[in-house]
This record gives structure tokens, C-alpha cells and sequence, in this order.
């Protein structure tokens, strides 16, 4: 048995996503004990998710255990719950299995979906941040077909084949791409009795242009290869509304839609305890220069519900898995120094670039003054991605998959079971 | 699109199992229009539900989509729904889409859980017989383990870590073995907190051995190789109840279990519509030698839930997916030969064999007189799995994972998402 070495602080990680686990894999474990906790028992690879949306991956092989990940660090311990509240002056941590008193507490609780205030989009539309949303969507998309067969009222088959994806970032675009090969290669192949002609993929933007925050010319590749794939495109569009399957813009467009899929915004994940003067633009916590919380000597947060605000960046850093990965590289090197009495430098982020995959040999990638779009862009895309997979044998069964599809355009990854939820 | 062709006698088919399928594959589509119906959009290959539940494979490897086994055959159709009457006299079949006329009406709607009456049970144990009952184990069982790390309540702790699986049949067996091979080589390294000597996996028979229906001799080596697990086998012992976590038996013998896991008996699907005389043992329906309905001209029955009585199997034909295929090529050929006004033999069963796997290097084989046991039965016991599993793509998935389990014992299936359900 692992007994706990309790002479030494201990480090408390709320959340295993990218930020979190770096932390915990890269601290000095004779210095501090590590406890991580997570709502979930596996780690999600996010950038994926939309790929089991639309049916090209399991959902186990951009999944992983965070046990199985933590397995060979010692003086770390792993429990699944949720955090209710942090007690800041006792430093404790309140939470469904208890209390857990910590030295040091690391916040990295990440983002989630961004409503925006408006509560009837939030009841009736699927969002796509974790992987039970993308499970759901997989199911909800077959489903709707399966029932577009059956039923003889034509508006209500319009609906049912009209999907409506609102945020033309990279969530929305890879979506919108995955979903129109999944029409052209697959689902016209699994439904010959429909005529698929009529499935409609609306991606809509606020913005006048897709990849708003990408360079123009890979905004205008990506507009002209989701076009390819016949994805209709609504930039300077807001949604104002869903109900009754009619999802409303702010001009007399409207669109007749059973699924609505919202990719539009993200916030960060709030927890109580958490000060009013210490929160943020987007829902996300005011941290220094060294990820620490400003009106506290002993919390950190890091990744996508930090907020770092410097002249480069007014509005903090993109929430992006490079920003997150840094960040708790960065923390564990801080925390290491700390134990020796030594003091750490700011934080400084390195861009490491951004891209986005539209569909087959179609991606635009950015890095530093490098643009590049089509079929190297989209290699580079599948690498880089296959590398931050967690794990080999995940590595190996998502390569498979994405040359079976390569190949032949279509796998087997079709099951309709929802809805999904994490409940133990 | 693909235009029904009206004027071809319609097959229906309910079920897309072994016998299902095989009936949709093989059938001439020139003299006939099928149509096969489920109230999933999936295939579920049962011999390996086990692995599923026991984090050995994905549910995507095992289960495979109809629509795509079927995408290259000419008129014929799927429709997901449930069956809700068979109206013999007016040849249709009500659902819960609507209506469905048959010329020719083929039942091969499985079997599912026998709890014998006892409600309680079945209120409070888990069964095996589908993928989400698969999916919803596997995280139950990984969610015990987190609970158990938190509770101070040692006899709350003892029930987490105690499992009991009623009836040693090969679906016992196989998961007993599996459950014990996780504890010993992969929850000891997921749970360093915890004594995992205290989780215990016990095997409850009836009979006086487990594979009752297999040569002693293989009820032996089972036995001997699933107690080299650690594995408690109590034979001759009936479950009574099973309510508040306390399993009671027939003895002063009582289990405090959070977990049972139900094996021990399966009963045909019946539908209603069929009357009473044409039901027998188990809740099969009585058949011909032709596979038919004796009160019917053309409804046909199949696979589990059919019972052709005979003097070598007084009880029917065993359960078992060699039956059900064999089924299936049999009636396939009688409707070709009917259409060209041609008569069929009746259905004789070949036998071809029994096996169980009990872990690593492990498995009971039996094919006419040869009895086969330890590596050499358990090569054979994944060839044959391997090639029944539907598609190229699931046999490689497959094939890695258990190579990989073979080469460093741990893979990375151990998601916690729960309840699943199939919903639409």
C-alpha cells in the first residue's frame, strides 16, 4: 500500500485537464504531496471531440484514465468528485466527499460552454465541450435521421436534416467540415432511402469572417473548402433565439432546425469562494505574472479560466491547450524552485501557432509568420494532434481510424446509446 | 434513391442478431424485399460483452452499425423501432412507428435476462446481455472503487470491493475470470491506496459445477484456473434474494455485495401476438422442423427464441450464436428455393462446438470428441472471436487490444459514463 507522506505540503490540483496534469506529472514529488481532483476519473483530449461527434473516432481513444496516468508518480493521489467551495482563510476545500485541507491549491478548472445569459439556447441546444456532449450529439444526429425515414410530415423532415452549428471558430468549422463528409461519404451510403440532398449544414458567425482569429487568407481557405463540401455560411449573423426548432437571428433569417449545436463561446469555469474583485472578463480568474492568485500567497490557477492580462493580450491569453500546457510546465518548475527557497521568473507565453481542419487534405495552419493551407497543412494538422494524444495503444487505434477513412471514407463508429451522463 | 420494389413478396425480419443478419444477407433480393427491423441501429457480437464490461474493449469495436453490414444489398430496408403486436390475421405487425405489413414474417428476436419471477432481483442486480448493460457494469465497477478509497465505513467498503456473479455458465465464467485478471494486474496499480486483496469476485452455480453443460473434465480445468485467480466459486448454491446490498442463498451463506451481476439465466423475447399454445420452455416460441410456426404458414422463428424440439434436445436446441447463424443460412435457402416453388429438407444442427475463456493463456474448447485445454485452447478461443467479430476495421481494433493486454496487462478503456440507455 501507498501511505501518504505527511510531513510534506500538499498540493492540491483542482482538474485534470492539460494545465492540471503537467503539474502534477512535473512537480517534485519528494518536495510536496499531490492530490488531483476531478468531476471525471479520465482526461479528455478536447481538440477531438468533434471527431467523435461525427462518428470518425471512439470515444475511448481520446479519453484517458487519469490513474493510468499517474500511475508511476508517488505521493500522488487521484479523487473523483466536485468541489463546492473553497474555503480561502482555512484552506480547505469543500467538496462532495468531504473536506481536503491543502499548502498549495492549483486551479484549473478550465472553460465551458458560454450562453451568454440566455437560458432558452442553453435548454435546447447541444453543446460540444466534454465527452458525453459529443456522445450525445453522435446519438442525436443518427437519431434524426433514423426518424427523417418514418415520418410523412415534410417540415418536420426539413427540421430533422437541418443542423444549425452557431461560432464559426475552429469548433464550429471542424465540425461543420466533419458533418459534411459524414453527408456526402456516409450517411448517403446508410440511408439510400432518403434523399440526402436535403440534409443542410448551417454554420453560423457573428463575425464577418470564419477563424476570426486566424490570419484572412486562412479564413478565405477555410470558407472556400467548407463551401466545397456545401456548407452554407452566415457570417454577420447572431442567433437570438431557439425555441420550437426555429432558431431566430437578429434580421428576418430564421431556420427551421431540430438540432441546434453551439459552439459560439466559451467562459471559464467559476467555483465559489473565489472573490468578486478576483474575477474577470469571460468568467475567468485575475491571476499575476506568476499565475498566482492575486489576493492570495498560496493559489494558482492556470489554462482557460486564468486570466492574464498584459498589452499583448488586453482581453488575457486564448484559451488554447499550448497556453494550458505552459502554464503547468511553468507552475511545477515554479513550485520546484519555491521548495529549494528559490524565486521563479513571470510567466512568458510562447505562441506556438494555431490551425484548424476543415475535411479531407483541407486544413490552414499558423505558425509564427508560416501560413500554410490544404494537404500539408492537414498532415501537419493529423501529426501534431496524433502526438497529444495521451498514450500509444489511443495513438495507434485513432492513426488506424483516420487511415480507414482515408481510404475508404467510411468506419463503424455509428451507435445510437443517450443519453449519456457522468453519474456514479 | 432507392425505390421499394412493390410488386416482391415483403420479408420482414425482427432482429438483427446472428440469425437476422444472416437471413438479410443471403436472401435472394431479386424474389424478395426485406425488411429488417430493430430496436437498435446496431449489431452486438454478446461473446464479448464481458470484455466490454471488464475495460478489456471499446463498445465500437464489438457492436457494428446494420445499416452499414447491409449498405451493398439490393432492396432491402432498416427501420429502428419496437415491436409492439404481431396481428396474424391481417399479416402486420404494429410498432411504434406504425404499421408494417408482412407476406413473410421471420421472429428472431433473441433472448434476454431470466430473473425466474424474482422482481427484487431483477430490480437490484445488473445484467449482461447488452452493450449499456456492458457499459453501465464497466463503470459501476470503477466507481465502486473511487467510492470505496473515501469511505471510513468499513463495512461500506467491504460491499464496495465485493463482487458476486450469479451463475457459472460460460458468461460467468468468462467475466469472473476477467474481473479477477483486472484486479490483479490493473486495479493494484490504478488503487495503490487501497488493499485489493479485499475485493472479492465470487461465482455462484446451482449446479454442482460451473460450465454445466460442458464435459467434466472442462468444468475441472475451469475450475482449477479461475481458482489460480483468486476467484471464490461456491457451487450448489441457489440465490434467494438480493435486497439491501445482502445476498441471501438457500443456506446460512450471505454475501454483503453492493454489486451483483446476473448470469443465470436467459428466457426468449416474446412478442405479443403469439398465443399461448404456440409458446414452450423458456419463453420460446414452438417451431417446426422447418423453423416455422406450427400455427402459421408464413411467420418463421430463429435463434434463441425459437424451440424445435427433438429427442436429442428435449429442452430445444441450445442458445447459442452457431445455432442462430446456422438458422439463419437455412432459411435464407428454404425462402430461395420456395420462391422457385421448390421444397426444403428440414433444418438438422451441426454441432460444431462449445468454448470459454477463463483468463490469460486459459480456455476450455470442446468440437465433436476433441476436448482442448490451457494456451493452445485459448490461441483457438480468439481466432474463432476474432473472425465472427463484423468488420475488418473491429478485428485489427481488437486484435491490438488484446495484444496489448497480453504485452503490459493494462490498456486505457476505464471511462465512467453512466446510465447509458438507448433512447431516440
Amino acid at each position: 500500500m501507498n501511505i501518504p507522506q505527511i510531513d510534506l505540503p500538499r498540493v492540491v490540483i483542482i482538474g485534470a485537464g492539460f494545465s492540471g496534469l503537467k503539474v502534477a506529472k512535473l512537480i517534485n514529488t519528494h518536495r510536496y504531496q499531490v492530490v488531483i481532483i476531478d468531476k471525471r476519473n479520465y482526461h479528455t483530449f478536447q481538440p477531438l471531440l468533434y471527431q467523435v461527434a461525427s462518428t470518425g473516432l471512439e470515444p475511448d481513444s481520446i479519453a484517458y484514465p487519469v490513474r493510468k496516468i499517474l500511475k508511476s508518480q508517488k505521493n500522488t493521489f487521484f479523487r473523483l468528485c466536485n468541489v463546492e467551495n473553497i474555503d480561502k482563510d482555512k484552506n480547505i476545500l469543500n467538496t462532495d466527499i468531504g473536506d481536503l485541507s491543502y499548502d498549495i491549491l492549483v486551479i484549473a478548472t478550465g472553460a465551458g460552454n458560454n450562453f451568454f445569459g440566455n437560458d432558452v439556447i442553453e435548454k435546447n441546444s447541444l453543446p460540444m465541450k466534454s465527452l458525453i456532449d459529443a456522445l450525445n450529439l453522435r446519438s442525436k444526429i443518427l437519431g434524426n435521421f433514423e426518424e427523417a425515414l418514418n415520418t410523412k410530415d415534410l417540415n418536420r423532415r426539413e427540421s430533422l436534416m437541418n443542423f444549425v452549428i452557431v461560432g464559426g471558430g475552429p469548433t464550429g468549422v471542424e465540425l461543420a467540415g466533419a458533418l459534411a463528409e459524414l453527408r456526402n461519404k456516409v450517411l448517403a451510403k446508410d440511408y439510400p432511402d432518403l434523399d440526402l440532398r436535403q440534409m443542410k449544414i448551417n454554420l453560423i458567425e457573428s463575425a464577418p469572417r470564419v477563424l476570426a482569429n486566424m490570419a484572412e487568407k486562412s479564413s478565405e481557405v477555410a470558407y472556400k473548402s467548407l463551401k466545397e463540401l456545401d456548407v452554407l455560411i452566415w457570417t454577420n449573423t447572431f442567433v437570438k433565439n431557439y425555441e420550437n426548432n426555429v432558431v431566430s437571428t437578429q434580421t428576418d433569417l430564421t431556420f427551421n432546425a431540430d438540432t441546434l449545436i453551439w459552439a459560439a463561446g466559451v467562459k471559464g469555469n467559476m467555483l465559489k469562494g473565489i472573490s468578486n474583485e478576483d474575477q474577470g472578463k469571460g468568467n475567468r480568474i485575475i491571476v499575476d505574472e506568476f499565475c498566482k492568485l492575486k489576493s492570495s500567497d498560496n493559489i494558482y490557477v492556470l489554462g482557460d479560466v486564468a486570466l492574464i492580462e498584459s498589452d499583448l493580450y488586453p482581453n488575457g491569453l486564448p484559451m488554447l491547450g499550448s497556453v494550458a500546457m505552459q502554464q503547468g510546465v511553468y507552475l511545477a518548475n515554479l513550485l520546484n524552485q519555491k521548495a529549494k527557497g528559490k524565486k521563479s521568473k513571470p510567466f512568458v507565453y510562447k505562441h506556438k501557432g494555431i490551425m484548424a481542419t476543415i475535411g479531407r487534405n483541407a486544413a490552414v495552419v499558423e505558425m509564427g509568420n508560416l501560413k500554410i493551407q490544404g494537404a500539408l497543412a492537414w498532415a501537419i494538422w493529423m501529426f501534431v494532434h496524433l502526438m497529444l494524444l495521451v498514450g500509444f495503444r489511443n495513438r495507434v487505434v485513432v492513426f488506424i481510424n483516420w487511415l480507414w477513412k482515408y481510404v475508404n471514407f467510411n468506419n463503424s463508429l455509428r451507435l445510437i446509446i443517450r443519453p449519456y451522463k457522468t453519474l456514479i
